[in-house]
């Protein structure tokens, strides 16, 4: 995705704020506005649904920015035959979520498409939002030493998603983190100021994807501790079965953010304060750039690299 | 569509901006923002693509609106096995549209859905605009005696779709009026200030569509004269083809306006002026609220009511 964005949609579209790998676009000195489109399935699944996922995905996308979300447009494409039922349901879940981020819905479409040219329903949601502060956050800030937190445990919403569609049946069975994130946001932006570097939710590609894209745009290695990452045990004993790795998987409720070494603290108490990042952890830090863009510590000691996500082997989890 | 959106989604999403008909809302005192989805089939048309359409489609909501567009949001959901270099020029063609409606593509999504999960491809773009002129553009402020007019011939954008979809072969072919209207409606705008009353594009369920929502929003009845609508002969001779009525046929490139009595002389004068709008023309008048809220006057003289667009005789059109 990384390959196609940078080898051929930004090179046609130009564009100097499209080109920086964020979803999110300054459009003057303090709006700033994301746009995602959602296709998951099933549309609905353990902690979420399409829905709320739409809200959260795009809200969280403005909050890790370091904006306020203010709006959202939304925009439906429905196949022909979606139940109403079904529609009411997912149209009630995007109105709770929006009032639990406090946005407001102020622009929508709807187009239907006859059966077969889409499956269900798809879900577009642009975000507009203003920046809180006036300091830069940004992923090129990162420097050695820097600290790497994650809001809490990872790979949960990837894992439900895939459960829930191929229907296996395990216990405890792994639940979405979809949840907005701009109160942990804006509480790290507030108790660290300059002190924070950079925050990305880690959603498609997982923890991993966004490490490495902070590795490029920095120069730097990041180096992560295998030990402390935490992962819910329903989330492991799924990885294992399917032979996947959480680091890869995506998150629709936890960022990583990098904050300077002498802010780890206030940033744990920070985030330990607010609900949605009471499990926020240390994983790891920068390190100067070395043969890798990212490393693990394996539990034995030894270091590991991490490769950068491809292909895609989690299809239509957000 | 006016139904779903009235009875299913508007008291779900609440909103009071959104319980408005138009595609638009306003999100304070002067920022404007639209967003739609296009799933057109076939993505090349005679006149345009997916890609014009999506950035026209969304710039010329904002240009009737009375704002001025300046970003774009472009979110792509990709069937696999899309050919890249298919690809490649839907997004040049988004490029050419942007550059030529002086707005910036400001940020962007991409999904990649299994081949069967969607058909080639659907576009959502969200324009975001700031208002023109501190008076208000309302549907609810026209008034018996204000006229009608439409910038230039109609229908052409949903018969250049239909014809291409079922490969038939007319001569002359219809060409698609896609096309951004932002030049044009400011001319309109600068020109006429209060005794411009609302502007509209005529897109799904074409003039026809836009004139019932006028009438409802006003209390008024709208009256057509059939011997003035401009349209086209290879469009007429499709509507006759095909058994379809040219006012209920999309447009992409024409907007219908109200205009009050006194300043129709100079509203036709400021559009001719405009390449987009150089045949625009007067088409009726608003009158007191009868039995029927949109009547034309046919060729003889009689009056017949003009009903409300329903069901989707032509789908997939943007």
């Amino acid at each position: 995705m990384r390959k196609l964005l940078q080898e051929r949609i930004v090179p046609i579209l130009g564009g100097s704020t499209l080109s920086d790998a964020a979803d999110c676009g300054p459009v003057d000195g303090c709006v700033v506005v994301s746009t995602d489109s959602f296709v998951v399935a099933p549309l609905f699944f353990p902690g979420g649904d399409i829905g709320s996922l739409a809200v959260c995905g795009t809200v969280n996308d403005l909050a890790v920015s370091g904006a306020k979300p203010l709006w959202l447009t939304l925009s439906l494409i429905i196949e022909e035959g979606l139940p109403l039922p079904l529609l009411e349901r997912v149209l009630r879940s995007v109105a709770d979520a929006a009032r639990q981020c406090d946005v407001q819905v102020i622009a929508g479409d709807t187009k239907v498409v006859p059966r077969g040219a889409a499956d269900q329903l798809f879900i577009n949601t642009t975000g507009i939002g203003v920046k809180r502060q006036s300091n830069e956050l940004s992923c090129t800030a990162l420097r050695p030493s820097d600290v790497l937190l994650v809001s809490g445990p990872i790979g949960q919403h990837g894992i439900a998603v895939l459960v829930a569609r191929e229907q296996l049946s395990l216990t405890p069975m792994p639940v979405s983190d979809c949840a907005p994130l701009h109160v942990a946001c804006a509480a790290l932006q507030d108790e660290l100021g300059v002190d924070l570097r950079a925050m990305r939710d880690a959603t498609r590609g997982g923890v991993s994807a966004v490490l490495h894209e902070w590795s490029e745009a920095s120069g730097t290695t990041m180096k992560l501790n295998e030990s402390l990452l935490p992962i819910a045990p329903a989330v492991r004993g799924a990885c294992e079965l399917l032979g996947l790795d959480a680091l890869y998987v995506a998150n629709e409720g936890t960022f990583v953010a990098a904050v300077a070494p002498q802010a780890v603290d206030r940033a744990i108490a920070a985030l330990h304060a607010v609900q949605v990042s009471s499990q926020a952890i240390a994983i790891g830090e920068v390190i100067e750039r070395g043969n890798s863009a990212v490393v693990i510590e394996r539990l034995f000691g030894r270091l590991h690299p991490v490769d950068e996500p491809s292909g895609a082997p989690l299809p239509r989890i957000c």
